[in-house]
């Protein structure tokens, strides 16, 4: 059987081609088992994962935790407001400790960009990154592209654009080195001081023009607006982003064709997208939150099959 | 095999008298299954239930959380302190994106009054009301009608008096609706400020003589103090309220007949009642905790018995 | 088959040594089960343990729960920030409400020192101390008496020297009386004003030269600097508790011998000891976070035999 060439998820700018087909091939099985009555595999069994978020998060904690709980894993829960990592204890030394205690996976939240990566040369254990700072998000990425084959049948060749803060966002990053990776071609759009300068390097064009935008493409990622940076100096104020970056209905109506709408939630209804966008047809978000299990799932067994 | 006549628990309002009785019988075999050595049935085990409190909570949480493992449940938490909530998601959102990843049950606790039955008509899961402000608390007054009736083997024509807050009270009003619907004569006892004016039209008559309340009940159920609402202006102060509305040893025994004494907990020792009282023979308090984790697994079955 | 002389673990004060000797065995079988493929026994499937934590930790709590899983015990979690004490309810009221849902083990930290002990002595459960204060961490002394005895064979005639606040530290207290117990020959070291004034009534000397004390011992247990007590008056500052009781690779060079370094972690690198110290191979303090959870299966397992 095929493997992945990884021993842990660090970000997709470590995977190749094969490896995300096969994430979606095992992600397609693991959907058609949860869709059963019967929803749990006891596939993880003797596999102990410790889920540790630096970070508040609600849905990517749920979703990952969710989804061993189905392969029958053991889990423990660790978040940095119960810990000694208040204490001044190092991130090493904390996982370490963990790891003692004959815990086989880790799945990692911290503010840091390259956490994870940093631990992964440290530690006996196969890590998943579930974001780091500003850096990757790849278990979203992977979530993004597998909804978008799931609707348009394949990424490869499609036009997709990403919409928002380009330079503060992980799940940008991700998305647009696994849409490179498949053979998308990607734009980005949001206010000019919100977009990386080096975004050329990684194959993406600038659109500024959201209807411009819009019409070139066949799917919109709409990015969350993180309403704590707002009215920053170079951030425009949520009334301005709405106006020139949010989607409502009228626009899309406007559009001379049916285009998919995505969002990594959680939603600013009325921000970045209206709710009778959110809810209509051409949302795929709730696809999204729901195939999240399965990829989760399907990078939890591959990797755990790799350290058995 | 009989069914309950809703989809959800949002109130014993919205109940028959057939529902309570299927109930309790259901109760009384997951009683029987927890006292014996093997405490565990399979009956959940493909079923994932979501516990989502957007207000603290102790006793309820941890008694939901068991019934739940004892079915063989999969069971997440989520608690609002942790969530997007606070990045301003709405209830729908924040509920659809929990069930996206095939959550098949919610129990929710939330302060506004209404929002499990608001949820119930736009989500496709079972909801089951753990407490919504000062509306109902459905599963305390099943447990409370359960324990009156395996004390005194029936709830009909029994007489019940409720001491205490009955204006700001879920556990009042839902006690209110169970009793009077099994056929028992309530009367509730408390300030006059905090007796809502329509109570008359209830069924239900309002004693502000304690002691004389107390002579004509053959229960009385003693709310808990919310200390953190005494001292506002129509409130009295802890210290009239119990000289009023405090059972003590000495009251109980200047009565010309044994009552039962119930508590929804947690007990302020020395307020609405005395220590001597919550550990009397005539207290069964620690049966209706006890009881609390039959009814949850009772309706948690039933109301999983319609989805599956 | 033997069993255990007490029926709750409160202490180390309150074991012979036939029950120290009793858990080392049982811990040396789960040991060799969770180093298999197969991490799991069915052992506890049918008992269920609260884990009830009045104090922060997450060491101690997260391999409660991990041996607690191993068993495959049903097990809830209880931290006090979340519940009804800070309601003002008492701790007896508390527990006893958690015991009416048919719990069977309670694990408890608790900040008063004797919590425990008054506990078991009101409830109907085993309970085991996982701290009570300043006075004992007797699974942690278990644990770290476990581990001398699997580096060094034995336990008996070694000679142990106890680093630092010796005055605050459980960890100190139930080592003291573990290793007593077992015939080692105990030395404390520290300042002064952080060494009880009574400890020689316990079998133990005290020598203020930390070389000396390293020149003598087979081990060197050296504990946790609380930084959060530094700087009141009678506590060195952390610069001077470096300086005369820090140890350095240079000065266990200078040793002519090879001591054993342990940690109850977490550490604060560079203040207790050094970084190549505590990475060094004669430190066992990773082996110590290990072998918890074994020492934690065989207490839980121990304590349940009696109750079953």
């Amino acid at each position: 059987m095929s493997e992945l060439s990884v021993d842990h998820l660090l970000g997709i700018k470590y995977l190749n081609k094969k490896d995300i087909e096969l994430i979606f091939e095992t992600a397609d099985h693991f959907k058609e088992v949860i869709n059963r009555s019967i929803k749990k595999v006891p596939t993880l069994r003797d596999i102990t994962i410790a889920n540790i978020f630096f970070e508040n998060s609600t849905r990517t904690r749920l979703s990952f935790e969710l989804a061993e709980k189905r392969l029958s894993a053991d889990v423990v829960n660790f978040s940095a407001g119960q810990s000694s990592v208040k204490k001044g204890e190092t991130l090493i030394d904390t996982v370490n400790n963990i790891l003692s205690m004959k815990v086989d996976m880790v799945v990692m939240r911290h503010p840091n960009p390259g956490a994870g990566i940093f631990l992964s040369k440290h530690v006996k254990a196969a890590i998943v990154n579930a974001g780091d700072g500003a850096h990757e998000h790849p278990t979203q990425a992977l979530l993004d592209s597998f909804s978008i084959r799931e609707k348009l049948g394949d990424v490869g060749g499609k036009n997709v654009v990403i919409v928002g803060d380009i330079l503060h966002s992980r799940v940008a990053l991700s998305n647009i080195f696994a849409l490179k990776l498949q053979g998308a071609n990607v734009k980005v759009c949001g206010p000019k001081t919100l977009i990386p300068k080096h975004i050329g390097s990684l194959g993406v064009t600038v659109e500024t023009d959201l209807k411009k935008a819009l019409q070139w493409c066949d799917v919109a990622n709409m990015l969350r607006v993180q309403n704590e940076r707002m009215d920053i100096s170079y951030f425009p104020s949520t009334r301005e982003y709405t106006q020139q970056f949010g989607v409502n209905k009228e626009l899309l109506d406007s559009l001379d064709k049916q285009i998919v709408i995505m969002h990594p939630g959680p939603i600013n209804r009325g921000v970045e997208i209206t709710s009778d966008v959110a809810d209509s047809d051409q949302s795929i978000i709730l696809h999204q939150v729901e195939n999240g299990v399965a990829i989760r799932m399907a990078v939890l067994y591959l990797l755990a099959s790799k350290i058995k």
